[in-house]
């Protein structure tokens, strides 16, 4: 059984030393908080007014000004800062968090056109961190997806009420 | 409903702020790489022994070298230190990846028993490190039985063959 960061590599094309490249360098201190809740909120803007209904409705439960804080904590923490999202909503738990929604390989491909918009369009970013960060997300985007299969190995539950007629 | 780290607040006794107190200093630099691994091997020695057949079984298609390694490559960049574990396997995803084992209540307090004694036979680790390891274990370890029980949250499997009858 291939893993799950075999299956991220492959369908992302970003080996897994790319992705963690983020490592490299301290980004939070390189970039600061401030240009990590710009691009969360640039990149929410775009997907909650995104055209694509399909997409726009996977996040019609949450609330934005959630969505964007969620992100850019985890972001944070996962590249350098403060652990700002366990101190508020423990473990990131990539995978499970992401259970409620439909992560396929489209919903992927839309996620990550709206992160490379908005990090084109947040000036504050270079561009060999624009680089790792975008490894990064491509690659996390096609481990969630390799993990949103998963939820397909349920046990089968058992037709009690069928058998039992 | 109630969120995964109040679940692991409450079950635990661990308040948040207190299971993540091993950020408040970088808990590799004080410790080094190699009291990691002597407490994951001091650990997983006494797993593998467990007199408790029930527990040890939890481990029966794991290699003990790869149950090592997994869990100090994750301490070691949880805690501060290079992303040796994201670098080999992608993200910890913690939930996800013990959702092949049955976590529960009980399974918690067994790890915990074995880590509790690993941690106390390790002499390279002060006591203020072991208190701030012990909380941030004790929290993980319920917050992963709260998310054991989100496997039983799956949207039940469409009986076809028995509604076709």
């Amino acid at each position: 059984m291939q893993s799950l960061q075999q299956k991220a590599s492959e369908w992302s094309g970003v080996p897994t030393d790319d992705a963690f490249a983020i490592d490299d360098t301290n980004l939070f201190q390189k970039l600061s908080l401030q240009t990590f809740i710009n691009l969360s909120t640039n990149f929410y803007n775009r997907v909650y007014d995104d055209e694509e209904e399909w997409f726009r409705s996977i996040f019609a439960n949450s609330e934005k000004e959630s969505a964007i804080q969620n992100q850019y904590e985890f972001f944070v923490q996962r590249m350098g800062g403060p652990s700002l999202y366990s101190q508020r909503r423990g473990h990131p738990a990539l995978i499970a968090r992401h259970r409620p929604f439909p992560v396929t390989h489209q919903a992927a491909e839309r996620w990550l056109h709206h992160m490379q918009q908005a990090l084109d369009s947040t000036p504050e970013i270079d561009d060999d961190s624009k680089i790792k960060m975008m490894n990064f997300f491509r690659h996390t985007a096609y481990f969630l997806v390799a993990g949103d299969e998963l939820k397909n190995q349920s046990q089968p539950i058992p037709c009690k009420h069928a058998a039992g007629r």
